[in-house]
């Protein structure tokens, strides 16, 4: 068991857990609670850290034996784990984990009407943990971001995709522009919430291989991006509110997408059934 | 100009800031940053703060003249400011505000087809301010909430309303369940998200007058709230994903009222015009 907070692989936890610079040069990240965990495959992780009274917790439910040892894991006393952990009161176990490698080209062919999100320096952790997790929901195949976006393996953006990060395919792309211009070149429409949208979004159709432009909190999209668009779209607002928050407009967006590509599989089915 | 944090008027401010229980005590909260305070007239108003810099910033563009002397305002020193105020670079300029006053039964009296939310033990300030803000830009005609919600004078809830705080009309009752039956009275269709819900949420007529219970983001809503929904309605999800955040799965089914009301608004007028 560790003991000290002094320990070599504490402090390298710790700091993992702090610096995004360490996990970039380490290709690693911690994943925190019982949940995150559990979602793990051993491949994936290099070691599992368990404090003392969370082995205590779960000494009769068989956790060691049918989850722990498929690992290579660790004991750590209590106060070891409060300073590995991000949380104020941490659960117990955490992760190292080994960072996912998908390819841009990756992302351009995944199977299907692409449905991409294009993140262009989105700031807040927990906007981009949101995106991840409502797109998993909404089917989106992909997230690019360019390396001004909030960096995925922050600790609090990890919490917030409840395990989404393990299965949206995602890239950070050195140039978001050629990246877009690409992406066009592949057949995918691109769109863009934006002022000088003249239709509605609902009145724009996402069942075609699309890609959503998000721009950063406070200044929206870069007008190089912009003007990338093959459509700028609206989405209508009552009262006097001017935009909406980045994650809830990239859900609407995406939420709409997942709706008409529905829609479109149930009229195709009842057509097919007709003939 | 108040050069001493010991000042009384500086002490309750930051203790207005800190505590929920003296907003409600005083019935008075406080609005941080330009824009937040240039939305207020004077008669919401107690008093305008401003920062020695904020003032000498602004001392050739009419600031003084044309918005401030409209007000009761008061000069304080920069680290004066800083004690006063709750984020950590303080733009210089805050208000002390009167809280508004809407009744359950104004809301529920509200102009137009009903669009209500109905918030459960709400705990996370950011979700809060952004189902108000994309609450106003959806159109909703009024928010309910419970007294276990977070404080909507929360200075976290406050800035991520973005404004919308002045606008949507909202209501805390003592006895949620009580307010869910006086709203069915109304003749008002309650909608709940949940995981027994039978149609997708756009398969339902949301142009009918309605409500929407949204629960607290990590248990849902209680039996008893959740058994007083008229329908069930689900949000169909892709991937391994359980749930939303409650402020996306508030936003989604927000924007699609709006949808469905514009497209039945543009139907009606089509419809009209060739009659």
């Amino acid at each position: 068991m560790i003991n000290s907070t002094a320990n070599k692989q504490v402090r390298r936890v710790a700091n993992l857990v702090k610096k995004a610079r360490a996990r970039r040069e380490e290709d690693r990240y911690v994943a925190e609670g019982l949940r995150m965990c559990q979602e793990l495959s051993p491949e994936q992780v290099e070691i599992l850290y368990v404090s003392e009274s969370f082995l205590k917790e779960h000494s009769q439910d068989g956790f060691q034996k049918d989850f722990l040892e498929r690992f290579r894991w660790e004991q750590v006393a209590d106060p070891v784990m409060k300073v590995m952990a991000d949380t104020q009161t941490p659960q117990g176990i955490l992760a190292l984990v080994k960072q996912r490698h998908v390819s841009f080209q990756e992302i351009l062919n995944q199977p299907g009407a692409a449905h991409l999100m294009i993140l262009e320096t989105i700031q807040d952790p927990g906007n981009l943990g949101t995106i991840l997790r409502a797109g998993e929901g909404a089917g989106i195949t992909g997230v690019v971001m360019n390396e001004t976006t909030a960096d995925i393996y922050n600790p609090k953006v990890i919490r917030s995709t409840m395990g989404s990060i393990y299965r949206v395919p995602f890239v950070y792309v050195e140039d978001l522009e050629a990246a877009c211009i690409q992406i066009k070149e592949k057949g995918i429409r691109l769109f863009a919430a934006h002022l000088k949208g003249e239709n509605a979004y609902d009145q724009e159709d996402f069942t075609v291989p699309c890609g959503f432009l998000i721009g950063n909190e406070a200044n929206g999209l870069s007008s190089q991006i912009a003007s990338l668009a093959d459509t700028y779209v609206k989405i209508p607002m009552a009262g006097k509110v001017e935009s909406l928050n980045a994650a809830v407009a990239a859900s609407v967006l995406m939420f709409e997408t997942a709706r008409q590509r529905r829609n479109s599989n149930r009229r195709l089915t009842a057509h097919r059934k007709k003939m």
